[in-house]
């Protein structure tokens, strides 16, 4: 259902007009904007002027001027907080403070004024001042006068109360630096929720003084400190961001079970999971113990993440330790419990008690969704729009993640199609539609280390911020790749190393600095679609397995595979302008040596070696639809069988080798069947996996 | 004198054969290498075993592996120290601890040597063990089975005791983590020597605690607290490296005065330097409440940091703020004081007695070597082997900077060309000769900032390593220049900046991901040389001036002009060879329209336009040299006139234009002048300030 609407809405955006102005690189778009004439110079005395009484608002400043000073080259020395009544040219009033732990739903909403001598910035709360800032760094622009920002008018507010990043930090775990990188770029996107899964089978990743054979056992000695925790939370607390924890249970918990086998429903030893899957170890429900353990184990939890939600799982029991346990068996009996079901409401019942006690709202994935749990409870879905629609019918708040989970690989404009108000949502009443509160993308760490993390999160994420953050009817496919990629360009200013790491991991494959031939390919390449990863994978991989190879270099989606078939289906559409065909023969004739020169790397580099069957498919294919050119210019008609042929050809080029896809095959397609006069045809992608 | 050897290294490069395997990156040369067959695998259970006593020894392979990892792209959880008795791939002995903290002249030797199966490190210390394993992460390599090390052994131990490099945190305050990755990036070329210039005319950078309006009011808050000097010289020491505090007096000193105008020679009050040269405060060497002051600084610091050595500066007092206050000149004709030089002179002597009560050993500039001062000083000089060479008849030691000011932009090939013992120290006694204890390189910091000051070290700086490191009888430079293009890519992966800054401050500058023919252009831009920016500008630039320009990316040394005069100097040499003039034109071709597709970037940036008339020379010249071509092509002399005005354009063309130089020049008047059948010559490089 996800990729069919996908697939449709591709097609769409050829003819979708924009329907704002393409200069301004924002993103997410604000509700209203009123642009005006002339700019605002920013010069190295710039300053800024604070007015309202949250003190908070001089560090809000101070890491705004050090954005500014990224995104200008400015120095430490320039671009100051006015003292005393110095004047200046950004006045920034937040009426309140925002709270301090900050809560779901607060006012976020700002107006920004700039004109050509000065900007005020206004906002009923220090976090809609927050945002504000966000969209004046954006606004930023080089002009012939230096840096400045364009006169205007900002009237914005989010559309979603709860807009989210998940990172899974125990399948791979994510060291400090990536974290608050990514805080960063999630506050300049106007995020305000990350959702931290810290638990799971492959790795238990928070000191617990309580437990401390959690970490020490369970973890490989990669965990956060206490400290390093509450750093982590002050630092998203400064950009506006609440931080939810996730434990997951009573499954998807073998990592606690090394130190604390005593937790389980069969007995140890237990080793940290290595593997990828769902898992057959679970904790016991039916023993006192289990619940004395999580109470001690929540109230230390609680205590250390303030934020009102507390996260527990609760997904993917696949009830087999259950099943084999006689002593649950004759609990569940005893109880009246039918299925397996039954025993993890009884859990989930019990550990929300627990959550509450601690002052906490609880929050876990549909599965917690059972009989008697009570309504104040928030369901992520994975599931989707149904799954939340239910919910909301039975009075439960939700925010939808299906269609928002960055690991399968799928290409920014299928999540930015997926909005939380489709489907079943969509006939909600007013009054259960409030109970939707948003999305939270997802980012499973089976194949993210922390060096290709980012680049699997962003730019994407930054599509689905702006899908939670603006009016529903901002949906320009086009407007939005061409806004997506300034402000992926300009995440680099942010931190974020999705850009500076694939040049160094093609790098390092190459073994060599002139990596043209290689980048030439691999920026065409796509790792597989969905779970066929681990689908295609002839050995498994697991957490152990480097993750050094084109496959996870290779960007989650090939803007030059997109940007060549945007020219395909304007040459094949007719009519054809000119330039047009000189442009394509000009891509396909370098493609066509791609192979050629390749083989000097992939004579000395297993990596490269590895996919020298795509760069000789990209080589032949080009070939192909060069002679697809030649016989429209000739006017001939190809000889019989040459159309099938060469279908054939990009039928097979299509197939994933080394586990990865290469992009332009359908594209290729297109000219060959136009060359010969049948009609032109969408190539499906191979081996999506059904979600 | 430094740059006229310069002129002729360069040409006598071209004909210098390879004296060793191009094969291996390795930089600095190793004293001894015996290449062997085959080769180890590094794959992800590779396990370092520990042999010796050194406890130390566990933190440096801990350190050894993490760099690994990022060589190699594998997992925290791959690659491992053994444990207990199990077996490894790399066996690490060192047979007696490093002292901490560390002396000058440990011994730094090891041997490595490599087989299929196994690697064996064994070194006298454990900084013996650090400088292998930095040889052995070089030795890894790309292959068609994986990552491996050649079979190989190596015996290695450096020339020079004093190998460094002086970051000036003052004049540009550079943060932590600046100054943690160029420690990186100077262990992985076994650096040993950290010199850190903490106080000058435009900041006083380290926290006192008895002092403390040194930093409150000389540092505009930007400073280094204890703990975090602390934790740099322990980062520092785990790598091998000592850290040599400046602290520069009597002059130099003005951000002293700022808080505690007491110490200075006029009255105040005094404000932090923005401008650059040399500023007339100076400490008041008269008044014994100086000495007392800085006796209990010096006291401060000299338990903060550790090192044997304590560096006072001493450089560049002009006298005036002596010459101007009558109680100082009395003081002068009291004590039988001639000059200046005598008062500085007595300034010393009492400095050197303070520093010795607190058990360090002085160093400063050349103007420190001055009568009675005893003879454990040492000698740092900016002056060159003369100086040096006096000071060592004179009994004192010394370490050459001369020749290694990385701020004077000057390209590898000038620094690697300077050698300790090259002129008046070459004819040395050999016990004279052990009193130069090797160089230090300077990175001055009027021009550099948080953002370029890796791209100004690295990769140049390496080459210097390779000088103060391998044995003297290694100076191949086509041979340096191939391995320094493979140590700058792999000085990414150890986290300096200097090539991924680059292409964020060509965006940046664009305002567009598009910077092809931005990036065209300064590839082939240096920024003017020696103390020309200075001289050059119409408003001097401050402290405070942003460094955002294309004079502030553009790399001191381009690549890509130094190899198209190589292309240009075999093609005019002849004979030539074919697909020669092909390149040649290719080349030529693509630069003549970069003034056409600069334009539009030009068009809406200030930072862009500021360099088009580089860009018109570029397409100009690019025009001219293609005629010339033409003429050769056919046999024809050029018509009267052309060349003499061809030579003209190429005159202006090489003329500095927003402080930035277009290096193709010389290459382009060798063409034009082949063509027209004259001699060939060299075009000297415009504005080189002498030294």
């Amino acid at each position: 259902m996800f990729f069919a609407v996908f697939g449709i809405l591709l097609l769409a955006s050829q003819v979708i007009a924009e329907t704002h102005s393409p200069a301004l690189n924002l993103m997410p778009w604000p509700a209203s904007i009123k642009p005006a004439t002339g700019s605002l110079p920013i010069d190295p005395t710039f300053t800024v002027v604070l007015k309202g009484s949250d003190p908070r608002l001089q560090s809000v400043a101070e890491i705004f001027l050090n954005d500014l000073r990224r995104h200008t080259g400015m120095l430490a020395t320039n671009l100051q907080v006015a003292t005393g009544s110095q004047a200046g040219q950004l006045e920034i009033q937040s009426n309140a403070a925002s709270k301090n732990p900050q809560q779901l739903g607060e006012d976020e909403s700002y107006t920004l004024t700039v004109t050509p001598v000065k900007a005020e910035l206004t906002a009923p709360t220090t976090l809609g001042v927050m945002r504000g800032l966000q969209t004046f760094l954006q606004l930023v622009e080089v002009s012939p006068q230096g840096f400045v920002v364009p006169a205007i008018t900002i009237d914005d507010k989010p559309r979603f109360e709860w807009r989210g990043l998940m990172i899974d930090s125990s399948r791979h775990f994510m060291p400090v630096d990536v974290i608050e990188r990514n805080l960063d770029a999630m506050a300049a996107v106007k995020l305000n929720v990350f959702h931290w899964h810290l638990s799971d089978n492959q790795g238990f990743r928070v000191e617990s003084k309580k437990f401390p054979k959690l970490q020490e056992m369970g973890s490989d000695g990669l965990y956060y400190t206490q400290e390093q925790v509450r750093d982590i939370i002050a630092y998203a607390h400064e950009r506006g961001i609440r931080v939810v924890p996730e434990f997951d249970m009573p499954g998807h918990s073998t990592s606690w079970l090394v130190g604390y086998p005593d937790l389980a429903s069969n007995p140890g030893p237990y080793s940290i999971g290595r593997e990828f899957g769902v898992f057959d170890p679970a904790m016991d429900p039916t023993r006192d113990s289990t619940y004395k353990f999580l109470d001690k184990f929540i109230g230390e939890m609680a205590k250390l993440f303030p934020d009102q939600f507390f996260h527990i799982g609760g997904d993917e029991v696949n009830g087999k330790a259950w099943d084999s346990n006689p002593k649950i068996q004759e609990f569940m009996h005893a109880h009246g419990m039918k299925s397996n079901n039954d025993l993890q409401a009884y859990f989930t019942r019990r550990v929300q008690k627990i959550v509450a006690k601690y002052g906490k709202t609880m929050e876990g994935w549909d599965e917690i969704l059972l009989p008697e749990i009570p309504k104040d409870v928030v369901i992520q879905s994975w599931r989707g729009q149904k799954s939340l629609a239910d919910a909301a019918h039975q009075g439960y708040r939700g925010i939808l993640s299906s269609g928002y989970y960055l690991d399968l690989i799928n290409p920014t404009s299928a999540h930015y199609a997926v909005d939380p108000f489709t489907g079943p949502t969509a006939s909600l009443s007013d009054a259960d539609k409030q109970k939707i509160l948003g999305g939270e993308a997802c980012m499973w760490a089976e194949y993210v280390s922390p060096e290709n993390v980012d680049s699997r999160i962003w730019p994407r994420m930054a599509a689905i911020a702006e899908r939670l953050w603006s009016p529903q009817n901002i949906t320009d496919i086009n407007s939005m790749y061409e806004r997506l990629s300034a402000v992926n360009t300009w995440l680099d200013a942010v931190g974020v190393t999705q850009n500076t790491q694939y040049n160094m991991m093609l790098r390092r494959m190459a073994g060599d600095d002139d990596i043209g031939a290689l980048r030439e390919l691999v920026d065409l390449l796509e790792p597989v679609k969905g779970y066929s990863r681990y689908q295609l994978a002839t050995t498994k991989p697991t957490s152990l397995t480097p993750m050094n190879r084109v496959v996870d270099t290779a960007r989650p989606e090939s803007i030059k595979a997109r940007e060549f078939a945007g020219l395909v289906n304007a040459f094949v559409a007719g009519p054809i302008k000119p330039g047009m065909e000189a442009e394509l023969r000009a891509q396909l004739t370098a493609w066509k040596s791609n192979a050629e020169n390749l083989q000097p790397l992939a004579a000395k580099s297993w990596f490269v070696q590895e996919v020298m069957p795509q760069s000789q498919n990209l080589s032949s294919l080009s070939a192909a639809a060069l002679q697809a050119l030649d016989y429209l210019d000739r006017g001939e008609k190809p000889p019989a069988g040459w159309e099938q042929q060469q279908l054939t050809l990009v039928q097979q080029a299509y197939q994933p080798k080394a586990q990865v896809l290469l992009m332009v095959c359908p594209a290729i397609q297109k000219l060959i069947q136009y060359s010969a006069g049948t009609q032109v045809t969408e190539l499906a992608i191979p081996q999506r996996a059904a979600e």
